[in-house]
C-alpha cells in the first residue's frame, strides 16, 4: 500500500512525484493517457517507490487509508472530471490536494461539495516551476485544518528548505492557498515587467548588448535585487543560440503570452476595491505585447524624434537598479494588501508574515527582499501594505528620484514603462492628502445627483449645481 | 389604455417619464414604494398624461397589448425580483425594456429566460443623467430588433437629438444596448480622471484658484476640448458655496465613489484580452481615493521636496489642453477597441460609427471629438481603435510632447497621474515594434518550459536554459 497517489504527469506532476519519493514516501501514479505514464517510468523513475496504475480503481486502491491524493491537473474543467471520476473509489475522511493553479472560487466551491460527502479537499498553491517540484517548491495550501495534518509530514518534507524553516505553511481557510497563489502570480507578472522594462532602457538607451546587460543583472543580483528572477534574467542574457551563435533573448518573439492567474489577480483586486495599479499593468502589458503586427504596422508611420540628451551611463545604471527595487516593493505592498483584504472577506485567516516566510524559498519570487518585509511586517501585523513605517518609507523615498528620473528619461526614448509609472503613482498616491477626487465626486453629483461629502463637515449632500 | 409603463420612479425614472409624456405618449407608473409616486404625481406632474398604479395588476392592465414596460430600477437584484413580480400579468409578444445599469452577463441571461416563455426584452443603456433623461438623453437599446421595433418610435422621439440625427440607434443583438453603456461608462471614469489630474496640476503647480481654473476649462470647452464633462468641470469650479462663501470644489472630501460599471469593463476588457489601461486605471485612481486616512496619515511621514524649477505657466496651460485631448483620444480608442471585440465574441454585430453618432449627445461623454472620432472610424471600419489612420496619429503625434512634458513635471510636484502615464504608455506601446516581452517569453521559457516563438523562423521552441 502506497503513502501517497498523484495524478497527472506533466511535467510539474513528474517532478513532485519524484521529489516525495525521495523523501521516502511510496507514491502511485496515474496519468489520463497511459503513453506519458509509461514514458515517466521508463526515462525518469530510477530507485524512487513509485507504482504506476492505469486505470483509477487500481489506482485508489493501491493507497493507504485515508487516501491521500494529489491533482497536478490543468485548472478548470479537467479538475472537476478528475474528481468525478475519483468519487465511486473514495471513502469518507480520504483527502484531495488540487496542487494546480485553480481558480480560488472553484476551489472553495469544490471544497463545499466535496465536505458533503465527507471527502476532504485542499487547494495548494505551487511555485517554483519544474526545478522547484523537483528540489523542493513554495506550497501554499488552504483548507480546513484537519486536512492539512494529513499530509503536513510530507508536504513540509518535500518543499523548499531556508534558514526560516521548510516553504510551507498551513495558509488558511478554505479557498486561501489558491488565493495566496493567485497573487504570489500576480506580483510575479509586475516583478518581471518591471525587470523587462529596465532591460529595454539598457539595450536602447544605453544600447548595451544582451552580454553586457547580463552582467549588470548578474552584479544586481549580488545585491539587494537577490532573487530567481534577477538569476534567471542573467542567464537569459548571457544564452547564445546553438545554432545561429546570436543570443537567444535577440531571436525571441516579443509576444508574452499569460494562463490567467495575473487577469484574476487584476480582477479580484478591482472586487474587493484594493488598488493593485502595478499588477493590473503588468497584465495590461503582456496583452499589448501580443498585437504584434498592429505594432509593427503603426511603428512605421511615425516619427519618433530623439532629443540630443547626453545619458550619464552609471547614473542611469545606479537608477535602474533602484527604480526596480522600488517597483518590487511598490508589488509586494500591492499584493500583500490584497490578501490581507482577501483575508477579511472570505474569513481566511492569513497571517502575513508567514506567507513572506514560504516566499523565501522555492517561489518565482523568492528574493533577499522578502526578509526585509518580513521585518516590516513583523513590526506592526496592521501595516497590510507595508507603507506605514519609517524603514518602508526611507527605502522607497530614498528611491524616488532614481525612478522620476527613469520613467522621464524612458519618454524621451518613446519606451512605455507601464509597471514603472504605476508603481510610481501608486506611492505618490498614497502619500498625498489632497487627491483631485474632489472634483470627480462634483461631477458625479452634479450630472447624476450621486451626493458627496465635505471636509468642513458631517453629512451627505447634494447641490443643485445650475441654480448658482 | 396607456401606451407605455414604467416602473421605479427615482429621479432617473422620473424625469423619463415625463420626457416620453411630454412626447404625447401616454404613461402608466409604478413604484415599489407608493410614497414616491404619490410624491412625484403630485410634485412634478402637470399637463403630461402620467397615470399612476399601486399594483403591479392594475398596472400591467393599464397598458395597451402588447405591452411596453421600462424598468428604472437598481441594476441586479431588485430588476429580477420586478420581472418576477410581472410575469404572472404579462401575455406573449408583451416587452420588457430594463434602461438600468445591468451588467451584461446577467441582461443575455435574462433575454434568454424570457424569450422561453414568450416576452421580449431589450437591455438599453440610458445615459445622460437627470437631465439627460428629462430633456433626451442617449440612448443604446440592445436585444432582438423585433423588439426594438416596437419601441422605436418614442425612443427616436425622446431621444436626444443633434444635427446627424437622435442619439438612438439599435446597438445590436443580445445584451450589446448594455455592453456599450458599460463602456461608455469606464470611457467615462478615464475623461473624468484626466481632468481631475490635469486639474490638479493647474492648482497644485501654478497655484491657481478654482476661478481661474474656471476660467481655463470655460475657455477649453469653446475648443476642442467642447464637451459635456469639460462644461460641468468649469461651471463646478465657479460655483460658491451658499453658507461659507468658498469655492464649493475645494470643500469637497476627495474621496471618488463608483457604482461598478467602470469596474465591469476592466474585469471585461481583461476577459477579452484588449488593452485598456487608462480605463482601468481611472478606476485603480478611485479606489486609491478611499483610502484618505492612510494618505493623511502617510503623507505627514513623508518630505517632499520640490526642485526649484521655473514654470511657464502659458506653455503648461497650453500643454495641458493637449495632454487632456491625448488622454481623451486614447480612452475612446482602449473603449471601441474593447466594444469592437465583444461585437465579435458575443456576435452583437454592433456598428461603431452608429455608437459614436448616439454619444453625440444626450450622454456624459457628449463632445466634439465624437465627430473626428466617426470620421476616422468611416474611412476604415477595421480600424477598430482608431490609431491606424494618418489623421489619428498625426493628433496624437502633435500632442505627444506635451504629454510628456507634463507628465514629467506632475513627478517633480509629486502628484500622481495615473491616466495621462497610462494613455501615453498605451499609444507608446502601440506604436513599438519591439517591447521587451521577448524577456518575458524567456524567463516563463526559463522557469515553467511555457515555450516561445523566433522571429528569424516558425514553430514553437524550448529551451533548456541552464544547459549552456
Amino acid at each position: 500500500m502506497k503513502d501517497i497517489g498523484l495524478i497527472g504527469l506533466a511535467v510539474m506532476g513528474q517532478n513532485l512525484a519524484l521529489n516525495i519519493a525521495r523523501k521516502k514516501y511510496s507514491v502511485s501514479v496515474f496519468n489520463r493517457t497511459p503513453d506519458r505514464t509509461q514514458e515517466f517510468m521508463k526515462n525518469k523513475v530510477k530507485d524512487e517507490e513509485i507504482a504506476a496504475y492505469y486505470d483509477i480503481k487500481s489506482f485508489v486502491e493501491s493507497l493507504k487509508k485515508p487516501r491521500k491524493i494529489i491533482l497536478m491537473v490543468k485548472a478548470g474543467k479537467p479538475v472537476d472530471e478528475m474528481i468525478q471520476e475519483l468519487l465511486p473509489y473514495l471513502d469518507k475522511g480520504d483527502l484531495i490536494i488540487d496542487g494546480g493553479n485553480s481558480y480560488f472560487k472553484d476551489t472553495s466551491r469544490r471544497i463545499n461539495e466535496l465536505k458533503e460527502r465527507g471527502i476532504l479537499y485542499l487547494g495548494m498553491g505551487v511555485s517554483g516551476g519544474e526545478a522547484g517540484a523537483l528540489h523542493g517548491p513554495s506550497l501554499m495550501p488552504g483548507g480546513s485544518y484537519d486536512a492539512y495534518e494529513m499530509v503536513k509530514e510530507i508536504l513540509l518534507k518535500i518543499a523548499a528548505q531556508t534558514e526560516a524553516g521548510p516553504c510551507c505553511t498551513y495558509v488558511g481557510n478554505d479557498s486561501a492557498g489558491h488565493f495566496v497563489k493567485m497573487v504570489h502570480n500576480g506580483i510575479e507578472y509586475a516583478i518581471m515587467q518591471a525587470i523587462a522594462e529596465v532591460y529595454d532602457v539598457l539595450r536602447k538607451v544605453l544600447k548595451l548588448s544582451p552580454e553586457e546587460i547580463g552582467e549588470i543583472f548578474e552584479k544586481w543580483n549580488n545585491g539587494v535585487l537577490n532573487s530567481f528572477l534577477m538569476e534567471i534574467s542573467y542567464k537569459i542574457m548571457k544564452y547564445k543560440d546553438k545554432e545561429t551563435g546570436k543570443y537567444l533573448v535577440d531571436l525571441i518573439l516579443d509576444e508574452a503570452e499569460q494562463k490567467g492567474t495575473g487577469k484574476w489577480t487584476s480582477q479580484t483586486s478591482l472586487d474587493l476595491g484594493i488598488p493593485t495599479p502595478s499588477l493590473n499593468l503588468a497584465v495590461e502589458a503582456r496583452t499589448l505585447s501580443f498585437f504584434k503586427e498592429a505594432r509593427v504596422e503603426l511603428s512605421k508611420k511615425v516619427t519618433k524624434t530623439y532629443p540630443s540628451i547626453k545619458v550619464d551611463k552609471e547614473k542611469v545604471i545606479n537608477d535602474l537598479e533602484n527604480a526596480l527595487l522600488f517597483s518590487v516593493f511598490v508589488s509586494f505592498s500591492q499584493g500583500l494588501w490584497l490578501i490581507s483584504e482577501a483575508s477579511k472577506a472570505f474569513n481566511y485567516n492569513i497571517d502575513l508574515s508567514e506567507v513572506l516566510r514560504i516566499w523565501k524559498g522555492g517561489c518565482i519570487i523568492r528574493a533577499k527582499i522578502l526578509d526585509f518585509l518580513r521585518d516590516i511586517i513583523k513590526e506592526n501585523k496592521e501595516n497590510v501594505n507595508l507603507l506605514n513605517s519609517e524603514k518602508a518609507l526611507s527605502f522607497l523615498m530614498d528611491k524616488i528620484d532614481s525612478i522620476k528620473y527613469i520613467t522621464n528619461l524612458t519618454k524621451d526614448f518613446y519606451l512605455p514603462t507601464l509597471v514603472l509609472n504605476s508603481s510610481l503613482d501608486y506611492f505618490l498616491s498614497m502619500i498625498e492628502e489632497n487627491l483631485p477626487a474632489n472634483l470627480i465626486q462634483a461631477q458625479r453629483d452634479f450630472f447624476g445627483a450621486h451626493t458627496y461629502r465635505r471636509i468642513d463637515k458631517e453629512g451627505i449632500f447634494h447641490t443643485e449645481w445650475e441654480a448658482n
